[in-house]
């Protein structure tokens, strides 16, 4: 896999959040690495609540790694 | 999608804990873009005591980020 | 909704978490605003065991945050 | 309800981990009062392993704040 | 119950980890004190993936404090 | 076991990454020593949509960790 996480820096908190869904979605291609199964997935659970507050569950645990990373922004 | 999240920083607590559900929501909003099927999940999902409990659960993993953020507020 | 967090200091552990129980049922109620569905909801869930679970789970999480503001109470 | 939670200091970190218990049935206990239905739920749930995995969940995040209040007893 | 912890100081990251592991079950069987229902469980649950990635959550936020606990190691 | 976890240093955030999903397989693999039986569960598992979201987030879990050991890689 090449290169696609080398620093946890963003400019802008909005940027931090958008790289914890990266980060949340890698979790999830690394375990299951075929993009076409990956692909087959996504129209249900999108359309799934639970599965929906479940993915947010993990951006925010990203975003207090990636926030922390970044001092806050302040 | 414009810019929506420019800082951490908030007043008060209260708007520190809004700004966590406006997290939790962009968490989901980021996955499921598709703003008529997430209002079509609402009333269901609204409706289930283990679904609010788990928006809670998102809205209380932001608040952590966010409150220390800020300090505490203190 | 009227101002109902102004601060995270509490003067005791336990205050600390009652404050903790109140920001959990708060992500609830921003999350379905009707009272009376959240009332017609408690019965079942409180008599469900992964449900009450889950409610400490996120009174766990608030804890942490109300905690760490108020360095502990040390 | 009488005073239970007067302070985070423990001597030990099993006496730490104890208390995290206490913590974990106290937001049960909290959000269900009557002691007899929760003393109903217990052996159901107790015979669960996904139910005892998720309460060790709660008893481990109050776990890593009654650790960091007790400087991880170092 | 014997002491069973005593310290959360550990030589390297690996014993760190087992010794999370060690408090994931702790969490289990303070709830379900009868090893003989905890060993009927097992079976079931040791087959069930998301019984197991259950399980593995737990060991990580234990290792969190406990990495937390001996500085990372550092 | 042979010694598999001698540091949380990493050189770069995609290795520590990479680390948080071996943690995350180990806490697995310590509760189901048998390979061939975890081999067995992965097909499945791996075309669950929840299934990956819960195993996206034990890695974002440990990668909170993992971070905070290298100092956020700055």
């Amino acid at each position: 896999m090449a290169d696609w996480l080398t620093t946890l820096h963003t400019d802008t908190p909005q940027e931090g959040f958008e790289l914890a869904i990266t980060l949340a979605r890698k979790g999830v291609a690394y375990t299951q690495p075929d993009a076409e199964v990956r692909d087959k997935l996504r129209p249900a659970y999108a359309e799934h609540a639970d599965s929906l507050t479940a993915a947010s569950h993990v951006i925010a645990t990203h975003f207090q790694t990636i926030a922390a990373a970044n001092n806050y922004w302040k």
